[in-house]
């Protein structure tokens, strides 16, 4: 089927999105059609909006329209914690857990040699840079517990080892909440077993 | 997690798509703000030019850059040969079949009294006019096999019961290809059976 060219150009944006497929592409270049032009056009402000006035947190490098981001900026959170993730979702789900009131670093990826990815590809420097600040008490690694985000962990762990008076700590890994201890693999097991504690 | 409101709008443009949920459409949005400025602003103009350049072919009804449409205007297919289907996706499947060389109405939408959706609600005055210019010779019904897709073929098929010299067809219900007799329904069965050939 030969879609007229404006249309192809539509699937084609939708499809470079992630798990977006040629069909679901079409699917919804058609919903677009169907509707409303105020749709496409709040849509297509959007999406140039957030290229236009979101940028990085010139502190915790997460993704914001002020600088420094609203939780850099907001003086009950401690500026002495700074919880290291991957990427802005791991911030976000952290942050709905609402118990965390420290502060963030957003590395936005992991080390993965095997991808290219080495510690210039990703923001180590402006966390190296903030802990030489002398304001930082404790370094938080909630990177993932893959193969990617351990070596992460140790990584910067072993970075940040020589720097006075910080606390380097891990999140713990083990039975999730709701867990069923005979559905875990031995891997899992075995992290919850060197991390248990006394009662 | 409170998003900059850049980011909480796109958010809100991704999940008003069909099948995307509130979560998807932040992993979207966070992809859109990950990617290049060039994708975004392609994706941005691609919108726009959907609804500014595509409009309604006026013999046809499909969705076209150009009026007439492509197949409108295509002297080697055959003018007299109309399949009426209910949507764009429709035609974009039976022209993926490749083997038919008639031409198309687009009704954009299937009678369904119990959502509000009439005869004047979807595009049934202009298959009726253009029958009237005498140059339809078969009116091939190629709706859905649902209560609604029935309900329109039957409705225009007593519509133009009256036009002269102009067979109506309905397209084949039945066991599809590759499915097993014991998996298809009762009402499906009915069907192949009713609709059965002398070999």
């Amino acid at each position: 089927m030969q879609y007229a060219e404006p249309i192809t150009k539509l699937i084609k944006a939708f499809s470079r999105l992630p798990g977006i497929g040629e069909k679901t592409a079409a699917r919804l270049a058609l919903f677009v059609l169907n509707s409303r032009k105020e749709y496409a056009e709040e849509f297509a402000a959007s999406l140039m909006a957030v290229k236009e006035k979101v940028s990085l947190c010139s502190e915790c490098m997460t993704f914001s329209d002020v600088d420094p981001c609203p939780i850099c900026s907001d003086p009950a959170r401690d500026a002495g914690a700074v919880c290291v993730v991957s990427d802005f979702k791991d911030m976000a789900a952290i942050e709905s857990m609402a118990g965390y009131r420290g502060r963030y670093h957003i590395l936005h990826g992991s080390l993965a040699p095997l991808k290219g990815i080495g510690p210039d590809e990703i923001r180590i420097r402006e966390l190296v840079s903030r802990v030489g600040t002398g304001r930082v008490r404790e370094v938080i690694l909630a990177t993932g517990f893959d193969a990617e985000g351990d070596a992460t962990a140790t990584y910067i762990a072993g970075l940040l080892k020589g720097a006075a008076n910080v606390s380097i700590t891990r999140i713990a890994s083990g039975v999730p909440v709701g867990g069923a201890v005979e559905y875990m693999d031995g891997a899992t097991l075995g992290r919850a077993m060197d991390g248990r504690r006394t009662l």
